[in-house]
């Protein structure tokens, strides 16, 4: 008898996670970008290897584009392309921290000329949307201060907001406006948008189409996530998640490799909020793959989603309410570590196999000559990468 | 010439920073309460100590309230002493975190019986702020757990947001209900009211006026405080200040102590955003004296909260918005620095003479013999305390 | 078959977890102690709560006693006690924090006559040692300042080293002196051992002896402790462990409850070090039942350790190994992970069943009656507790 | 008369500031690096922009040097045109982060290949330190792993020692090799050398003339770093500093600029534990200066530098022991406050005039039009940055 119920399996089922297609290019930190065989070259080259992804794990069937980075000349030609990889185009992310001109802001800069250009990037976005048949504009604000006194922090804001109206009133019809938030980085001092406190503050001012975008390592240390999933699922502003994992800052690490039992708390959060297969909540992975392989690393990364939505749907909510509502702390938390510590793999696997998929998608994958054939292929030309 | 202008000096004179009761009375550890010499043994005696700091520095107007420990028979009697000394009784502090009851929540807790106890307590509190005169109440929450899966955050976001609904209705006009909120402590999984989103989407809920209260000391690592102030003055919301200063958690020392720098800019923010001498801000001290002696160190305390905010008025904001609208970062801080490191203290003594204050509150407070006369005078009895 | 090799079990058999006295008392936060019916008012009681641990779990069979707290007459009688009840006495913990005296230091004071008082508490606790057939000597400082500019850091680790090297020469053969470090609390500006290479330098600096003792709560937000278990052991210093878990300060929550994976990698790393069933470096647990009942807190904590072990002990090194050489990140990744993921705990039920022990020993504690049987009988007295 | 006695004029005489030449070069974060006109494009241009430094404080008499970022064909030609400007050439810096070898490591690499490679790296550094004559060989390590599992850190921290004996071995008379540790960055789960204890052991096990470099960025959040400054000039082990300030993680920022208070702290213990203008205790910069100019963002560095240690010698350390001996925390607390205070700035605007230096050295750079010379001429070639 399987350890995952028809009820759960049926529910994990139904789970997309959608990735980055910037995943799949070179990455690094500010010391040294390494370099990979076979990192692509172009959009269609990043959608193909995405595609293997979904193809061993039937996990990830959509990819998030990231303008500039993914700007090519027919967007009709490259969701086709998408398609027949059996994938869709996602999310799309706007890009104001790689031009020279964003030095010193982009939405919140007190220079008219260059809050325009950035508002303006934002409407083509949104028109790359529109033939993408893209839902959500996805922002992150690489803006802030490196010193006290560089910068006149409320009128950022107020100026933000402005911005974030005029991009607001230029989406289309069931189109959505996500705010990502982030502790720190690449500003040092102040951060326009550093906390959900502010996220929050900033859609709520918009309309019901906004939201706010919750990556997983924008935290500042001891951040109980878990608790901000679930107030913004009570305040209907949980709009799509980051997944990665960290030690320390924004270390972009696989989404739980560093801490799973707080990946398990999150997951428990969503969906005692209502947010698991919900159409308001976006589950989206932003990682650096630095020094691992890049697609194994996303099919580790959906894996692992999977495994903890399972983990977290086997707590017996009935028993722990129970135990919750006579104070005994000691039971309730048994209860919630009992589905912690319980092994999905096999029943997943299992499962898998039912579907058509292979039992272990890594292995599969190693196995399928993919990785060889790109790394021979893909030779010449620029790689992708943060900035190409 | 002296280094403050007269439109400053004008401005400091109309500064008053609140005094809870709470910090004559004995505190420490969990490790240990270090017990004083003199240390005021009912609100009266506390009432008296805060009246000392008021009269060497005319910085401390008026006194915080704690219930149940500053429970008296006759509020009016006690309003009466606190004008004789020369201060007024000001915001009343609930307490929901020393009654058995509370042990697994107060105003978020499941059991009715505890809630609807919790709540009867601040109506008892807003039945005190009438006869007291006081126009704030101010509710910190101790409420949380301590481990993953021992209660529902969700259900207790809910009712806490129920809770307070009818507290901020029992409200008479022209009084406010002002939440705290709280990193961490003494719950240390979560914490009902961590951070100022939550606190500001709670009071938001509620009406104008309820606001919410930035205790300095509770706030994860790294943050930035004084964009917080930034934010909460532009949403109208800030209702006031629990100054204190911490290296590492809410380590409640002397404000100004820890990272005077940080202090600066937060009262920098404050005159930015337009919450200096505003009725909305309250300015109040919350701290322990766990070693040094406690009035002397409340002297200190609004000292520093003086000699900063002069420093911070003395920014040159017209040249700093050249340097910003430059982008001239260097230039900015530089100007941001000036302030910050010009010596006030000489201009102050020199302002306080003028004004019939000692030049130096801390050795006349000494010379005053004051202490020594609590010190033979307070023999017997119960010292006040956390908890007493 | 079973998930453990008779090898694992093997080595589990041989797995002992000494617990602390004071775990059984009440505790609690600066805010409020909550008491709990049943608490053990003496030592007596305490060790015999203690020994239940044992009897339900084979894991337990030592027992640490804190000085002054566990102070009585007769320590041949209370040896016999805890030998009746098939437990032994284990670690002596001195105390230097509850003494008026201390307010400013203890083995770092520059007054003489405290560092001598607080010396001469340690040549009690090694008498004690002597009494009880006790191996370890644990010291833990509650020493520091709250301020800058308060006391002179460097004097003061001079005097710590003076005051050890007495204490060290006053130990007879075979005992140790074990250092413990702390980041902060209870001084919130200095503590005088807070880092592991202050306990180093200060231990290595004595003798062969002399070695580091390890809270897992003591460390600055993000620390990689697993990495200071294995430098620890690399360098021979590692005397013992205290375990507990924390989400944000010394939370003193239950070992593996905050972070069950932390706690995995310092285990692997016990084990790869050669620290596993070695005499050389005890584990002891050292937490805080604030709101949780104690006995059962303890079972659990045990069973927590147990279990991580017995994961830590499925690593299969040898693939790691070859992983490792191939620089293969994600198959290195996997294998350490496979292992957490594992389910030992029907193995160990099995497993504890044919040693004649309960599958299930909190159920099995719970349908003893113990728990009944003190509450009804420990009325009366005065609970013990931090301090009693 | 000036706040500044002639004996610590005398003092701040003797300092000198070690500058970085890659302080020159472009830096930025992993999002971007922005470029800046007049940026030097080869090391005789770095010291040129130096040398500027020096010739407008007196304070920055030497340039450290990166290899290979600083490689010449002719080091006797750098030394003369070094000294032409009237500076020398300092400590050698070792990279063994930009190579594709090193993606793994470098000095703990399991590899011999690599590892020999890292090493006779060093010896080639220390070959150019005999033709530049400078005395340190410092040796940060960007080793370490991401991911758990994904190395045996024992291992590496064995071949690391064998790796340092090797280059100790090497270096000839007067050299020393100084060790700087870092807590994270670029590896984001273990750091071969993460904290000062690693170092520090390290250090010890190879000889007198192998020391620690503290680096003031390179701490876990709420490291008290002036405690650890006295622990190793108290151990005899603090080599150098590498001074920048931050808010969050290695933000590399201004030094002082994050937190004034707290370099005030720093440089109290260096002269308490004797380290100012001792021969052993290398002051240099490191910092990284994204946004703002980077000639005068360094003179502003050495002058924060130079004012926070004229208030650190301000401290009347005799009446502070007499009120730490009185355990008078707020007497005590208000002589080293009184220090910080102070401003120092007019009295040193004085003494640079009469020593014939510029009374505002930041506007007489400004004023000499050396950066719109070096705009103008530095066109065209490779503006150095980190890897040129």
């Amino acid at each position: 008898m399987s350890t995952l119920s028809p009820e759960i399996l049926s529910t994990l089922e139904a789970q997309g996670i959608e990735l980055p297609s910037w995943a799949f290019g070179n990455s690094g930190t500010r010391f040294r970008v390494f370099a990979t065989p076979g990192t692509p070259r172009d959009p269609y080259e990043k959608i193909a290897d995405a595609a293997q992804v979904h193809r061993f794990t039937a996990l990830a069937p959509s990819v998030a584009l990231h303008i500039p980075w993914d700007k090519v000349e027919d967007y009709a030609d490259l969701r086709r392309h998408a398609e027949d990889q059996g994938v869709t185009l996602g999310t799309i992310n706007s890009n104001t921290f790689q031009d020279e001109d964003y030095k010193f802001g982009a939405l919140t800069h007190h220079d008219e000329r260059v809050r325009r250009k950035a508002i303006e990037h934002h409407f083509e976005c949104i028109d790359i949307m529109d033939e993408t048949g893209s839902r959500d504009l996805k922002i992150w604000l690489a803006e802030g201060s490196n010193y006290p006194g560089q910068n006149d922090m409320r009128g950022r804001q107020d100026r933000l907001q402005d911005s974030l109206q005029q991009i607001y009133a230029h989406l289309t019809d069931g189109q959505r406006l996500v705010l990502e938030y982030k502790f720190f980085e690449p500003a040092f001092y102040h951060t326009d948008v550093p906390d959900w406190g502010t996220s929050y503050a900033q859609v709520a001012a918009l309309g019901d189409r906004a939201v706010v975008c919750l990556d997983t390592g924008h935290h500042a240390p001891g951040t109980n996530i878990e608790f901000i999933v679930m107030q913004l699922l009570r305040l209907g502003k949980l709009g799509s998640f980051d997944f990665n994992s960290r030690f320390y800052a924004d270390d972009d690490l696989i989404v739980g490799a560093a801490d799973p039992f707080q990946l398990f708390r999150i997951i428990f959060e969503v969906i005692r909020g209502g947010g698991l297969n919900s159409p308001d909540v976006a589950f989206m992975l932003d990682q650096c793959h630095n020094i691992e392989k890049k697609i194994p690393g996303q099919i580790r990364s959906v894996l692992n989603v999977q495994e903890m939505t399972a983990r977290a749907l086997l707590v017996d909510r009935e028993a722990l309410a129970v135990a919750q509502a006579e104070n005994d702390v000691l039971a309730a938390n048994a209860i919630f570590m009992d589905a912690f510590y319980t092994d999905v793999r096999p029943a997943l696997a299992d499962w898998r196999e039912a579907r058509g998929l292979p039992r272990d998608p890594m292995a599969a994958f190693g196995a399928s000559g993919y990785q060889e054939k790109i790394e021979a292929e893909r030779v010449g030309g620029v790689q992708a990468g943060w900035g190409a």
